[in-house]
């Protein structure tokens, strides 16, 4: 929600949120709750709130959108800088992915100097099907998951949402583009992009733009990063994620100690 | 809100609701509220809502969101065929076109047999600025809008959401082409597609997507009754708006006599 | 040609040319020829033409392709500053609009200087159906053009390309914008935007992309300056064209005399 | 080229060339002397040639667009079914990927009955960056192919172009759809996408769009397909082509013993 003005004006007026599919608009409704009440935005009288999701129906009430204008007002004034909570937590908390518990996970890149020194950052809510492969191994496929013959499994449909955030100064176009290449690192984790899959990233910067952007030159190695972590945090999203029962379902987590044995059998770590 | 889904599936699940630009969660919300109670509906656990909107902050208070869930029901269940009620109403009640009072206006085309008999119908939330021109006649200027020299009004900005109908078969893509025909119309009428205008079209088939779709021959004259029928709704949606006040603020009516006399004297109309 | 390159860098690398449909190659191939020809670019490697296009198959041998890389080179060498050809020149040279003979068109406007200073320029070639309406006077209904009874002709089909350019200071996503407004212009001229119909508009800033880009604010000004512009240049296409034979039919230049007494009992002139 | 006309009309007009970047409008040109010299074309006056391409200006003398109307012609005639040439054959003679030498890679995969039994075709002109990993192994690593610290190489750039065929009957909206898939394929090989990247995939339905289209229900295992195919077809680009050398630079072909080896070694093949 909000991205066709996003688009058209290349601005985000408010903080991006996460949450469950049918929860947007009570999302969207807290957050001009909050903006609406900061000092200073007594006479605003549009606001275009950005609130992504993913589908947690097999796990959450999803019918009943248990999310309060209190909940969404404090997940953003308790948000802080420092390590991000991954996992089974806020928008992932019933999120499932390549078949296991999903849910939030992390990651950035720092460029080194020599090729501008800017950081990428990427957080995803990982909600969606496919055989999972962790930096070359075949990991879904070694612990049973796979597709059975004449047989996609309709569990394994879902979505990923991406936000990436950069202090890099970059325009609109650029940000588009290096939106479009975090589908690149979705495709290394074995992701199946099916249907009803609204794959879809958003990118930022932190920096006002004004005095000068990058060239298009310069965003090679933005585009490395960017795939690199969203890869990664994805990864992190699963390593991270507990074991949860809701509805009467359980959904397990990755399991780590098998999931490491076979990174190593494949070379993948050492 | 909704249009990502739109474009990805090609479907539109729930009714098209327009309302005021801080009501879109709200009205999302209900739009939930009464599809998940649909007998049928019991088991639904993914609904992608479709709300247009413009920003009625003028006259509207807008930020106290005055839209309930009971409002959203009653629109969608006492909606009936027949005559489309126009003017200062429903999301139309505190829209600014013109300089003057907008509101909803609609109009619609059958083309002839031989040219496949389809109907297209446009309904507008009429919300944004220019110069009026009806028919061709200089209206808003001989009425007195016009640009100041160095100046361009605030106050004349905003934009039109545009919903189109039509029980031509028609797939995807010719439905984004039958919308995007509607600027032409929208050009007809002096609209000055300001900045922060996110003067939207979308445009649906009646009939379900099986059989036989229209060719792209087919496909002029549905363009030409889309332009036709989406100025014919502007002005509608002014002829029919009353004058009203809000927030301590009087916006005129288009006064019709004299636009009458002005039509005569351009030969507009006979 | 070649705007999915400009989409993705947001360059445009040589000038742009209009021609015939069939005969892009051909002048694509001649840019080639002239960019890799000049001095300094001995080790350029890759060039992407930008060529538009309508199709002006009526009156055209539009099958042999009669464009040469000398009538290229030539044509990029000899641009000058100052008053544009116009009419049934160029890439108009063959082209039909409203039914009568269309051609290049050019308008520009300037902006006050408290508005920014700024100037936008407009160039046409019209191809394209439709009633015309000169600054809201039916000229083609008066002249017997309309649309006869469940009928649309075929001879009405066609396009329009647009090449606006600015000296302010716009990054490609305001660039685009401003493209998009130009089919407000088109819509105020009667165009019919029929199937077929590639209505294609580019803009570009003639300023380096540097230190300060216009914001989204100084826009609106803008918008209207590409709308009149649009709409004047389109007029001025059929102003300057003179009737043309070609292939064995003759297409009448719009008469102007009469033009003008229609203009002037619509008062849309004095 | 041919990109706009197709996304308007949903239609394809010719075969589908590749080319190198500045061949791009004799091959289009060459194209038109193709389909105007087809019997029953004598009075076609328009057609929208589709070709794509890469820039092997590394190997090949680019600026010399060594392509004649005869290679083109010779190209199209002598098309066949069967097996398909790749490897440094066509338009992949010059192209380098991941360091080493690309070229021209096809795959396909079959659905199984139950699952529709469509066919999913997919055929690549390889010439980008990035450090190789195939079926999960980091083969580019392992073969000493890595970004030196502070560096991204100039020489790892370039772009992927994707033609995919289906015998499935889909809409463009659907077709698209299965091209935006290709990337997440594109993105297991470990493609770096980086600027300039013109990445770009065209999917096309070999059945006339007449009676029953899939519905998005049936989509998941179009994508799989896809995503799988384009992976498989990348390698395949590799694994034919020939160490060549071009203007006096020598781009080795993938090893192969030693790649089996690594493979091995990563069990990505037993």
């Amino acid at each position: 929600m909000g991205s066709t003005q996003v688009n058209e004006l290349g601005e985000i007026e408010t903080p991006i949120l996460l949450t469950s599919t049918l929860a947007v608009p009570r999302t969207a409704d807290a957050v001009i709750d909050y903006m609406l009440s900061l000092p200073g935005n007594e006479d605003v009288r549009s606001i275009n709130p950005v609130v992504g999701e993913t589908n947690d129906g097999t796990l959450n009430d999803i019918r009943g959108r248990h999310i309060t204008s209190a909940d969404v007002a404090n997940a953003i004034r308790n948000a802080t800088g420092g390590p991000v909570e991954e996992g089974a937590v806020g928008a992932g908390t019933g999120t499932i992915a390549f078949g296991f518990k999903g849910g939030i996970g992390t990651s950035s890149r720092k460029l080194p100097t020599t090729l501008g020194g800017h950081t990428v950052g990427v957080l995803v809510q990982t909600n969606f099907g496919g055989i999972l492969t962790i930096n070359g191994a075949p990991v879904g496929k070694e612990l049973g998951q796979y597709y059975l013959k004449d047989q996609v499994e309709p569990a394994q449909r879902g979505s990923c949402m991406i936000v990436i955030a950069t202090d890099a100064p970059l325009d609109s176009r650029n940000l588009k583009r290096l939106a479009a290449r975090a589908m690149l690192g979705l495709g290394r984790t074995g992701s199946a992009a099916s249907n009803g899959s609204g794959d879809y990233a958003i990118a930022f910067s932190t920096i006002r733009q004004s005095a000068s952007l990058l060239s298009n030159d310069a965003m090679s190695p933005l585009f490395e990063a960017v795939i690199e972590a969203t890869e990664e945090a994805i990864y992190n999203s699963l390593f991270r994620a507990q074991t949860t029962t809701g509805r009467g379902r359980t959904i397990e987590a990755l399991p780590l100690e098998k999931t490491i044995e076979i990174l190593r059998r494949y070379r993948a770590i050492r």
